[in-house]
């Protein structure tokens, strides 16, 4: 069987980056539709057409307040996730706690702080005693992702909120007034695990509509009423005064649809894709049998529909381009540091030696997923990954002695 | 005739707040939909759809900047004019000059910097001798809006960028390394006037997708090259590192179509809107002879369909709730102010006595509007109007009174 020899239409188009983007859902469509067109009116116009307008964003706050479990006036809607992080960095001006295996933005939002990066260990998992450690008495941030985009690891946020609680206990003790929060990004989770705030026992919470089927440049921070935020950028005082702008009413009605539907279907969603995710990895282990798996081994602590994979000493970006040649498309890491074609700092911050990330794969299945798609990408994969190895002239036992032990672990 | 009486529908639906939103052109919506569906890819990513679509994003950038005169390389796609103007402001970190009845997101932005207000006389026209005698030496930016979302005066831009010019020369002549930037907030002139940046003489310039028939929370900085942007938000490093996070690839397809739209259509539709805004004007006048109308006299120093009226003693906000009955829809003022129904600070900055401020109606025109539209709402406002002179016990001189004067200018 051959996939996609050259100038021949591949047999198959399957999309393999759901973590990368999502298309709107038809039903997400269906609800942004009408604002753009017919009912396109300023929310903060003064006739009713308008007003209703503003009361359709104000629904919109309150469907995605419940289903996170919070208070509509604790949500600021923002241009996507990176705003969103950086609105919650915004409002601590002092020492963060952060993982090394954050979204560039949220490292970037440290970077303009003083700070400690705790390590992470192969699995990528953060551990709740080495956030402990590195809290400072003046750190006044604490920000784990709920899930990682890139090797797929739960964070234990919930244990994470306690470390943080019993800090902000202590300084209650000892009559210190500087105060504790902790942030997560859940843009990568929401789609697979539960966003209630309380359950998390997080302080501020940022989500996406880009990565559950809805609109790109839509997102949120949520923020306990203990927070002050500060705006980034200042105007007319929509958000509450915390994010100027005439909101995206399309784009927010979307996302309430979205999370909506997330919500929904997330249970079930969630074990048809960590089914076909294991589909996925037994059939390229079957086939490739030096493929190296990387993330928590624990169904528990890893998303469902995420697999990555690391073929030692053979090059992804060649690997991309034969399987878009075959009608696959997968990533090789976050969209944003994949266009500079630089070995990823989540892999490096795990200690994937280099050779085995620059060989390394990020699959994600999605809504559109199905098993022909899976058995599709794993001879298209397979087939590409052996070409790759009998170009360079590799072999399994080579592959082996590159990852230097990594697979073994 | 009697106009939307209680419980009865309105004979008609007349929309005259364009200023505070457009309709998204059913040209633009077709633009933007295959990108929220079918070619929803993360322009960052590797595999080629997705670099189709970071080309299409780029296309559209080459679009806007070929539109305005300047290389694409210098535009900065942001979530809409505020964000945009905040970035213009957060280039420079010293003494600003705006006049006084810039946009709110402007005004806020100068109050983070020392700052001159440039006072401007009962037309609203920014005087360029009071800006060349507003900077000082250590002034680092000038902003003046192109045209006024309010009472509709078009700046003398292309004169104040002289002025500038004027103190660029004088700095270089002495020595001085301090840079001078004019900046422009043109979202409300676009649709109108040209937008060619060399033509203008600025070294930033702000436009906004949704008052041009596009989508909201879409906008664009323009900056020449010797601006060095600074960001205000940290992440992935897209546009060119100066606004990090994934690309609205719909609306920045859409601007573009939208901006293409407007400048293809400006000449005919100003001509046509201009006669619109006489015929409302005369009409109006003609039934309420003591109608203050403000703005500019001359045709070429306001925005074609803009007509900005004050009934002495009338509270708009009753006037508004009567025609939303009629099925008219009007402004007060820029929305963000209008929603908090307080005096516009552009009234107060032009002088108008408050008794006059607080019965004004903004009322703009647009694509949809047409003649049958107008004559529609000269009869509602005047009824409106009437009814509440009535309601008050005021009439023509009482109205001239407490109008002090303002409307014989």
């Amino acid at each position: 069987m051959t996939h996609g020899e050259k100038n021949e239409a591949p047999m198959r188009e399957v999309y393999l980056d759901y973590a990368a983007a999502t298309p709107v859902d038809p039903e997400v469509a269906e609800a942004m539709l009408p604002y753009l067109t017919e009912r396109f009116w300023n929310p903060s116009a003064p006739y009713a057409r308008a007003r209703e307008v503003r009361d359709d964003v104000e629904r919109a706050r309150g469907t995605v307040a419940r289903l996170i479990g919070a208070r509509p006036d604790c949500l600021t809607f923002t241009a996507g996730a990176t705003e969103a992080n950086n609105l919650a960095f915004a409002a601590v001006e002092g020492h963060v706690v952060v993982d090394a295996i954050e979204h560039e933005s949220v490292l970037a939002c440290a970077g303009t702080h003083a700070r400690r990066t705790v390590r992470v260990g192969a699995d990528g998992i953060v551990d709740a005693a080495a956030v402990a450690r590195a809290i400072r008495p003046d750190t006044e941030l604490v920000s784990v992702e709920l899930a990682n985009g890139e090797i797929g690891c739960v964070q234990p946020v919930r244990e994470i909120s306690r470390v943080v609680a019993t800090e902000r206990a202590r300084r209650l003790e000892a009559g210190e007034d500087t105060p504790i929060y902790l942030h997560s990004d859940a843009s990568q989770a929401a789609g697979a695990l539960s966003v209630n705030v309380a359950t998390l026992g997080v302080d501020l919470l940022t989500l996406s509509a880009a990565k559950i089927y809805g609109p790109k440049q839509v997102g949120v921070l949520w923020a306990s009423e203990d927070v002050r935020l500060r705006p980034l950028v200042y105007g007319g005082g929509q958000e509450g005064g915390v994010r100027s702008g005439t909101e995206n009413v399309a784009g927010v009605v979307g996302f309430a649809r979205a999370l909506e539907l997330a919500c929904e279907r997330r249970g079930e969603e969630g074990r048809r894709l960590a089914g076909l995710r294991e589909r996925l990895r037994e059939g390229l282990l079957a086939r490739v049998p030096s493929m190296v798996v990387t993330g928590p081994k624990s169904p528990k602590r890893r998303l469902p529909g995420l697999l990555h994979v690391s073929f030692a000493g053979v090059e992804a970006r060649r690997l991309v381009i034969a399987l878009e040649r075959a009608g696959v498309s997968v990533g090789t890491g976050s969209a944003c540091a994949a266009s500079r074609m630089r070995v990823s700092h989540v892999l490096e911050a795990i200690g994937m030696p280099r050779e085995l990330a620059e060989g390394s794969l990020r699959l994600t299945l999605g809504r559109g997923t199905t098993e022909e798609d899976v058995d599709y990408a794993v001879e298209a994969i397979a087939d590409a990954v052996r070409a790759e190895m009998a170009r360079v002239g590799t072999d399994a036992a080579a592959m082996a002695a590159l990852a230097g032990g990594w697979g073994r672990r």
